[in-house]
């Protein structure tokens, strides 16, 4: 049998102060024991940008910044896996992405691929190809709140082996948690959506989040939910036995049963 | 502003008696003010087989059949539009389908795309492309029940230009009527799930039906919902300017913010 320890951290990280967030973010984490840590997007900064020049000066590099190097360290004292929301700079252009770190640092970045609203004025939409990576014995894949809305990222994920989506989040739907629930359902794979909470007023905007941070299993079940308002991480043993079994009955294979010759349209450019 | 009052039917029929599931089905469809009715999956025969003996003498020609020929007449004489789920044989095959049946007689067929458990011992699986059908105004798409685990059908269905989904059922997971508020959700369309009810009990296997019918719109809320056990038609007047409208927020729009070069995956044959 094959287990992982997996937590949520749900906080309220204050825009701008990308120390005092990663201390908070990582305080919280201390209280989880977890072989894989996941914080919310755009933890190290906050969410509400208010200008270009806000977005460049806070912005980091995924390897050499505050919270790569931040994470990296406490991954290695910690010996274990953190994945969490930054402002990426690469190449001057910008991204609202997470990246996975371990022991022995960065080991890979996602760039969210669906931006919502404002986020088209900061940042570019990603340009990196959805993956796994490997967190001990489970393969790991990355999506980052508003994705939810599109079932084929989590799909592709699923396909490309999964047994966990690491969903770093700053949701502001009330219904995203519900649908995280049919994105596990629907491709047998866990889900942990690190959520934030709070209400950011900035200039030109005042954005309220959801908290109600998120396990799911393969069933579509909640294996734990945090609250709205509450600063907490949970962390829960999860058998990746289960993700792997893909089969809903003995005669109903889930993804063998799909038929891709039908789905083209999926693939078309508008 | 462009309406359509659409309803399902929520019955249950009775394993091999043809023509009295028309009569039933067509009784509760009289009871709906509605210019597209919606029956469940397989009305005409039942769902449990157990030979194919039994499918061979129960399967009908889509366009010469009892159910094409009873539906016609009902659309002609009522002046709207029926869909239901038969039996089909073609060419020496048989499928799970559905037929749109219009005042001029038998518009569309779908053929279930994704079979679920023994209906692999009966049927073939759908071999007819995703399509889309005017009913008046609306653009009409059909899935047929266990079609709602794959993302993929609804999602072709609504880049095709669907409005509302048909939905004829003879559901069994729990879960399946919540999975149905995300299709619509996520695809701003409107879904009419027509579910059968009661429990079947044939040689070799004994099904419980689920009910709770429902018409979810494209925010996914729950329009009407029927009960576990009742049998009744209902009807909603939907406002098809609302599946139209593909923007989530001024600056969100939700299918052109769809990155279909990074889903390749989802049409790779496994």
């Amino acid at each position: 049998m094959t287990f992982l320890r997996v937590a949520f951290v749900q906080g309220r990280p204050r825009f701008g102060r990308t120390e005092a967030n990663l201390d908070h973010g990582l305080a919280l984490a201390r209280t989880a024991q977890a072989e894989l840590v996941v914080l919310p997007e755009l933890w190290s900064t906050g969410y509400v940008f208010s200008s270009h020049e806000e977005v460049a000066s806070l912005a980091e590099d995924a390897r050499r910044g505050a919270t790569a190097t931040r994470l990296a360290d406490a991954a290695r004292r910690e010996r274990r896996h953190y994945i969490a929301g930054f402002a990426e700079v690469a190449r001057g252009r910008f991204y609202n992405s997470a990246m996975l770190v371990g022991p022995r640092g960065v080991r890979a970045v996602y760039r969210k691929l669906h931006l919502f609203e404002r986020e088209r004025e900061w940042f570019s939409a990603g340009d990196l190809p959805l993956a796994v990576n490997r967190v001990g014995p489970a393969r790991v894949g990355m999506l980052i709140c508003f994705d939810w809305r599109f079932p084929e990222a989590a799909r592709v994920l699923a396909l490309l082996g999964a047994d966990l989506i690491a969903h770093p989040s700053n949701l502001v739907f009330p219904n995203a948690q519900e649908a995280m629930r049919v994105r596990a359902l629907e491709n047998r794979v866990f889900t942990v959506t690190a959520n934030r909470t709070g209400i950011e007023r900035r200039p030109g905007d005042t954005v309220t989040f959801t908290g109600r941070s998120q396990i799911v299993d393969p069933d579509g079940r909640v294996v734990v939910r945090a609250g709205k308002a509450e600063q907490v991480a949970h962390a829960v043993h999860i058998d990746l036995a289960r993700s792997r079994h893909k089969r809903l009955t003995a005669a109903t294979p889930l993804f063998t049963n799909r038929r891709p010759e039908h789905y083209g349209v999926l693939v078309r450019r508008s």
